[in-house]
């Protein structure tokens, strides 16, 4: 694939746990049809991010038709992946229905990696009870992934009412001093609560990585 | 005090309800004495802010005598000021204890204009049982001063549990992106949370007005 | 509707005295219709806001003809709602005719509330006669909203000649350094006027219920 | 003075209309005092600015004497200066009283220059009466200097009241998003009202010296 | 009007020599027809800004035709303009010929006015013998605007040689740090050349208007 | 503590598996002899950060002793704590010797709840095989926290080679674009190594209580 | 080709060694094909930057097809250009497929002016043994320009390891924090790395003018 | 030195040509002493940068005498280092007295790798005809480092008038919007001028360090 200027860390796997997913929002339609030919070819699974519905459509036919695609998260997978193993470890928690495309995004990529997930949808904490309510189910798990945009103050109430690691997921959703999703990503590195991390904005993907990084994984294949 | 450069607003208690504070951050020894003693020689109160303890220990002694000073608020009184009227209508709710400076501003000003108020310190959303055990006391009040800095997650979680006007106090408590307060005020201004409204960092002074003029003050007097 | 990722705030009325209203900017069309059959068939009352014209157009036709559209400041209600009580305690204030989008949600709130608004447009401080010759029916307000982009003078002069409380509500309007109203907002929060809260920009929602909280209605029916 | 790293523009006189200014805060006290002491040898006048009173104790005996200082504005003068032709046309108005030392610096760059100011102080737009108190006196100046620092609306407000050019000049004072001067700035710069130009925070100097190129002054020598 | 929230400043010609100019950028078809409308039937002359291609296009046609349209500047005049009198007092001096929507702004709202301008377009520092070339025509212009984006060290360079008053006008021309021309504001702002004032970016109106100011037009009506 | 406005959270050890650390930076000295006070008397050991050399040494004797103290991280101990249990599942990887404060606070923090750690000091980017000659201790961690400040690369380095959990801790070493330490964090945002989380600059506490979050021992307590 | 605003600097490449590149990106078709027009006419040779395809598709059909365009790079050469000469003394070092609009860009630059060049793409950091498997053909190069977007790391791995001058060219390729290439920026200018010089962002042209400034092209013909 | 944390790069000089500097803001007085003894006893040179006066007064004795020491750009040698080779291929050009801190910090850096340099002080654009003077003695060099605070317009100027590689370096000298240098080093990024490469602000031991790898000594050596 070096002619479209494409050299694939093939070693990833070995080194991390997890292979190299392919950030679709950058590169050309050719690009991406040569990348999934051949993980076609070679029927080694392969996760894309970041690929909007245009481009998706734009593919031709054979690898569209070839790929698992999800249009909120902008995920698409090709080849067998690993089927999900025992009940689930990850909390997704989502502050706003408006937020989905990027829990959708940590939801597949922990699909694409065999891990099951619990989903806890719109519990913003404008009205702080929805969370209450669901809290106990949370509590268990290993990894929390909290997303929220406009001020992200849920990360910070769930990291002081839970024992896992919590991972914030900043979203870009709100406007005015919010848009971009600045405001939540501060809030997020800013908390009073104790050990919060966070990732990039809208960064779905990262933060399913750190969960599969916190699982341990690719240390017990290593 | 023509010669210092100062020309008080003594029209403002008739327009707005409450008469002009003094900030003293900016002002000399000498401009500060000046208004101090014309305050004193006149027999009017006058409110000052930001007047830090070096530059009110360099204050002529018979000045700094007159003065009720706070060291913690750095606000001065002078003068007969008028008593609190009736049980507290407003609230202050604090999330840490590094927030004094700003909350006991807010609460100092009331006090200057006979408010008086319910201090809630320390409950911040990191250990959210402290709020919702005070959550009762809390509720009936017609204004509710909500004093947070780092994350700023307070005021929206109490924008959501309250009915009353809810005014966010962020304060410059913090470090890293929080350094300086916007990461507070922005969570303030994109809360998710309903007409929750917001003064500047750390304006305790701000917050303290606002309430009044929502409690109408100023209205019954013009 | 939790397949759509929704789990509304039903018990909001109660606790602060207003129901949720729905953000509809980052939603997909087929959860804003959600959202509006069940209230449609609930027959309960539903405000929408950042409704587009293009979005409003694109909903299913009974769902379209159901709501009370407004396309300047992209609001929609569904059901019947509080008529309005009593003459208007709530000024909104405009800058110049750029920011009727703003002010226009701040008063499209405050109908579906049941509040009465006296409007007073275009009348920045570049001609400032025309403020003038209107501030006799602003003082008595309660409550006085002024919407401003550009530099945001406005707020700061209004809050310098009336008693009620005065919320800022900056907008977006403007260029070079105004572009995307921060300049507008800082001039707000920085407001050498005392006791002048502030909303997000272009937040004529917040703002509007900010007045609501101020005028008490929640506490009443608490 | 080339050991000292400094090449005087003596040539700007002719160029421009006046001679170089010596901004003295990042200087030594041994550059400055190489400045100084050529320019009483070759008996001509210079103006020296941001000359912190710290720096000017600690300048050699006979060259603290030679200087006019003024410690509010940091300048000082050496040698003769032109004596002040005729009335002011220049009016140099200020927000506060915090704010003299920037329209200190601007009157004494003026007085230097043979300018005379007329002074306007502590209007600032929270009690908007002591502007429209003095608005006859500043209408017929060919220049109006406004100082404002907060959120620096006076230099709008201004400007839409009087038909000379209207030089904003804002200033560092204020705290929290006011904090540097970016609000007064930006206001000045986002400015609703026509035509008003801005100089750099602070910098009274080149107000004063904007004014002068408007006056002409430079044209007529050159 | 007031059925579009529109309240012009009729006063405005009086007070500081100029009418008001009618942003059009965030305005509406509907609004810009009304305002246009009531000056051809009152004959009074209108400048409009900002007014795109598109929107010019969607006008009425009687309204359209009446127009006098530049679509370069965005700007449009209707009714009978002041004929310019005597020679050209204000140069307009250019960096790149990407900078002509901002320079021709400045030069129609001159013309506008009754003003002839001297134009030097395309010359850049980066080619310094252009300007060179061309500054003993613009030495003893009383008023010289310096119209630069990308890192905008042209006004700068224009302020140290010539006396009259220098007006910066950055663009937003430009890309990576320069994008939206904040380089070449603090360019301006921050410049070593003694008394460079500057406007907003893009800002060629207010350039005009600041060089209107500075030649006392409004002086010598009121 | 309630007088000095302190409301320590109890149950923050049941909850989320560790107790609360004292924040000492913004509390006086009042505050903190409180709270270490308490916790000698109730024979509880407490934590706590930024408590810097003044401050320490203005505190009274019988606490000062009591405590065990580090300069360089600004931590201090008191009362028992949990003995180390079995080997350093956490490497703390250092970029340069001048980030010691951070990487020392992690530490500290670490050692405080009974975990050793495996320590990589000075091992920038710009001498790369400082980093590859130790790979292989850090490569079975379950845990790597990676100290960096100026362009903050070695943790998306780190985070490209071993699969355990990468935690970026920038600092605020640098100047001018990295000033404060904003480049650092952004550099770990940013990342394009997958599954890199990061806390707050500087913040060593935070990214130690990740660390014990993803050990999972609040969850075996919970 | 003064009729549209255009001056040419064709004395720069006497002065510094390459003639002028026009940058398209502000410029209309007009300009362009007059520019381009000139160029064939005169048979000398002209670079153009940041063309994108439709406004090349716009060019009329002469001039479309003197130019050898291409489309990733967006540029265009005109006329008969310099033969590459010798080997390649400059090496092109990418980080990921998606920058390639940059590295090509710095590739047809060097080009044009007839150097060849070695290319390097897909050697992030996430998989350093892409860029060290490489290592020894980039060493002897006398300059290496580095591209990188996101956290823009490779720039300094890449100065640590070679001696030649390193030119950073950060690029847009990122979101959230990385959104516009700031990021990478403030990482290469932040570098730990010795001697590490940047360009602005996507600035490829930038980047390869400063290469054949270093090669010393211009110092031979001058 | 490992127990200062400090693991020195020594095999610097072979990969990239010149040993590696201590950056001594954030290093202790302990591990200056312990880096600078090692020199003295294994008779290497070794440089320093950013050794504050106080910090140099305050080290041992037999230590400090050994440094050869230069407040001003806060500089200082040990051992034994390279003479000067030729004459001077690299120039520095400075803006202004106040930029000497940064200008030294380069031609120390390059007098200890012995390289002789041409100084051309207070050259700013606000008096052109300096530079002019002189640049037919800065146009033979293969490097030219340029040195401007404020709005940093000098290294554009000198870009379009010389031939060699020109390094911007940029200084934190300034006020208001240039506080901290930011306006300068955007100035050098957005540069109409081609080819004009930056280092980070106040970063002379990179500006000389990157002319150093231009001049291309590490490629001989390896």
């Amino acid at each position: 694939m070096i002619e479209h200027g494409i050299v694939l860390d093939h070693d990833r796997q070995r080194r991390i746990g997890f292979d190299e997913a392919i950030f679709a929002e950058s590169k050309s339609i050719a690009q991406i049809e040569a990348i999934a030919a051949q993980a076609i070819e070679a029927r080694t699974p392969r996760l894309f991010t970041r690929l909007d519905a245009m481009k998706y459509e734009a593919l031709a036919n054979p690898i569209r038709k070839a790929l698992d695609y999800d249009p909120i998260s902008r995920t698409a997978f090709v080849g067998e992946r690993t089927k999900a193993r025992g009940p689930a470890q990850v909390a997704i928690v989502t502050g706003g229905s408006s937020d989905l495309h990027a829990s959708r995004e940590a939801m597949r990529t922990l699909e694409y990696h065999g891990q099951a997930s619990l989903h806890v949808p719109d519990v913003g904490v404008a009205g702080l009870w929805r969370l209450l309510d669901r809290i106990e189910e949370i509590r268990p798990m290993r990894v929390v992934i909290v997303v929220a945009g406009m001020e992200g103050a849920l990360p910070s109430v769930v990291a002081g009412l839970v024992p896992g690691l919590v991972i914030a997921l900043p979203t870009s959703v709100g406007y005015g001093v919010a848009e971009g999703g600045r405001a939540a990503l501060h809030s997020a590195l800013a908390s009073c609560a104790p050990g919060l991390a966070t990732v990039n904005i809208d960064n779905g993907y990262g933060a399913a990585c750190a969960a599969l990084r916190a699982l341990g994984a690719g240390l017990s294949s290593s």
